[in-house]
């Protein structure tokens, strides 16, 4: 009995973009969603109600962070990250392998896994497919990630074959290290860099080993919009239409409505957080810096047309304020609208998709949002 | 009529402690009381609502910081500290005199007032008994605070005598200067260094101003405990036993427990949310540092006798995470727990005096929550 289910609800005639439900043992949450970032079991200054109040559904944390602080022993002994945490709904997280491939410095990669620096203590460490799902079985999350090599940008060819097929060897071991099958399942992760016959190929092989759901990886690392764009697109051409996919990495504007267009029915990324702390906005109007002079006397809230605690509680004056003394209470209130918005702005996608008018209400957002060619 | 009155309660048979209730515009609160301090318009990392539900009465804000940033015109603009913070209690100001004198490197000092430079961009800035009532007029707490030297421990006697007199004019000028007298309520400040003849007669010539309230300064200042307490029964050996006193700047265990035994009704301190940024939490058994690598399997609650937000829902182990990743959500845990801890001593204290054995709750707390000399 698989852990994790997928039920579609609908399909917009007017751009085959569709809504479903994801079943997961802490709940269901709608799709398309945004799922926020939690990197080392908590989402920057934010508490699960707080969480729970702007409608986050499936929140993220990283294996990599969790494996070095505080460590699996310890999540083990917490009774994994839900309990560790005190976070009520879902839960992911990823399998490690970006990490390892972004911040570890040194690194050696072999068909075992691959070892690399502890950037905290020096320590050599070893990370393979059965380890990264031996660490997420103590995490515990509802859905765990394939242990995969997330390449660069460009890569050649050859590497990036190499490199898929071994993460290929990587996806079907892991699924057999599973302890807890009942309780958390994997997603397996499609990569072949930018090559078509190579994201078929992988998206191919992952679907005969049966998995509840697939991720799109190696986008996000370097690469313009359209050749992203076009690497989903590969990747999602042979997926089942009835299972989930998930895009990672990705907390764009554009992107994210790209991603819906392309049938993605999940994303995430540490964007909105990551920019509230340097005072960078997403509104109904376009990108907003708190900084700016030109809100020290502004009296109104960030975007009047947010819902979320902070637009109704606060005004810009005081955001400025709190910015400029570099309180954290400001990076708290921006984290939480920045959040808000991308999963408000998902909450209207599914609405335009039960409306079968997906197309026009993307559309309208590109229009009227003015974010610039980065989606914020 | 005065916005700000006083009501006794109780009277302890066994110490001759006090419960009152003090009436502001924004509400009653009982006294006494410990006072959280919002220092630039927010209690650091909290939200009112977190303030509210750990039963917070009047919060303090800093006319200094906030002259600085964001500035009088802007706080009058935004109709006053409660709205632009969004805090529905009463709230206090102090004068500026504390902090011109502790942070501003220099200054000179005559009978109009104190010159001395802005650290944050070096102009030189003049702080007067008028400039600091017309500042917190733009602020708008419900009680403001009479400008006031608070001289350095040790003073000589004529030193100390000089600024005492000065600051009783101040005192009287402050207190012409108010534009909202029936919205704003001004206490006097008792000074006099440690000089029992000088306390009494700045406490006698206040009350002849006739204030709502006095409060004691010059004590936190270097001083030992011992000549602390003394400086404080000189300063209310002479103050009108119906109206509430306010001794500033206080935040230890035994320094409250002191405090309320010698009439005391409000005290304030940023040691719960300071020590709080560095890990330091105060519980019923004791100072408890979360760094300690004894605490990261330690899956119990941080004090199992509180009742706060953290208490009931986090781990130590969680804390001790959250403190080593320097997550700002650790900082707010930890700033309401130890907030809450001082509030709840202070419900614990007001319980023991109508219950007519404050001085024996007293000495059970010295007693059983073995805080060092410090009372922390």
């Amino acid at each position: 009995m698989n852990p994790v289910t997928f039920e579609i609800t609908h399909v917009c005639k007017q751009s085959g973009a569709r809504t479903g439900i994801l079943h997961t043992p802490h709940g269901d949450v709608e799709t398309p969603m945004f799922m926020p970032v939690g990197t080392q079991a908590t989402v920057k200054f934010l508490s699960p109600e707080e969480l729970y109040d702007l409608g986050a559904g499936v929140v993220l944390a990283n294996t990599y962070h969790l494996w070095l602080r505080p460590g699996e022993e310890v999540l083990r002994k917490a009774g994994g990250v839900h309990k560790f945490m005190n976070y009520k709904g879902p839960m992911l997280t990823d399998s490690g392998g970006f990490q390892v491939f972004s911040l570890a410095d040194t690194r050696k990669i072999s068909e075992e896994g691959v070892t690399f620096k502890n950037v905290l203590n020096g320590d050599m460490l070893f990370l393979s497919p059965e380890k990264s799902i031996q660490i997420q079985n103590a995490i515990g999350a509802d859905i765990m990630m394939s242990f995969d090599e997330c390449i660069p940008y460009p890569a050649t060819y050859e590497y990036a074959k190499d490199s898929m097929l071994r993460t290929l060897r990587w996806a079907e071991r892991g699924k057999n290290a599973n302890q807890r099958p009942d309780e958390q399942a994997i997603f397996g992760i499609v990569q072949g860099g930018d090559y078509e016959d190579l994201r078929h190929y992988s998206a191919e092989k992952l679907v005969e080993m049966d998995f509840p759901g697939y991720a799109i990886g190696g986008t996000s690392v370097g690469e313009d919009k359209e050749t992203m764009y076009r690497m989903v697109a590969w990747s999602a051409e042979n997926l089942p239409y009835d299972k989930p996919r998930y895009l990672m990495g990705v907390g764009a504007v554009n992107d994210l409505l790209e991603a819906v267009s392309l049938n993605i029915d999940m994303c995430d990324c540490v964007l909105p957080t990551r920019i509230a702390r340097h005072g960078t906005l997403m509104t109904s109007h376009g990108r907003l810096n708190i900084r700016k002079a030109m809100y020290k006397e502004d009296f109104t809230p960030l975007d009047p047309e947010c819902d979320c605690y902070c637009c109704r509680n606060y005004t810009k004056a005081y955001l400025n304020h709190l910015f400029r003394c570099d309180e954290g209470f400001g990076t708290r209130l921006m984290s939480i609208h920045n959040t808000r918005f991308l999963v408000r702005l998902m909450e209207d996608a599914r609405r335009a998709i039960k409306a079968d008018r997906f197309n026009d209400f993307k559309h309208e957002v590109l229009t009227n949002m003015k974010f610039d060619e980065r989606g914020f």
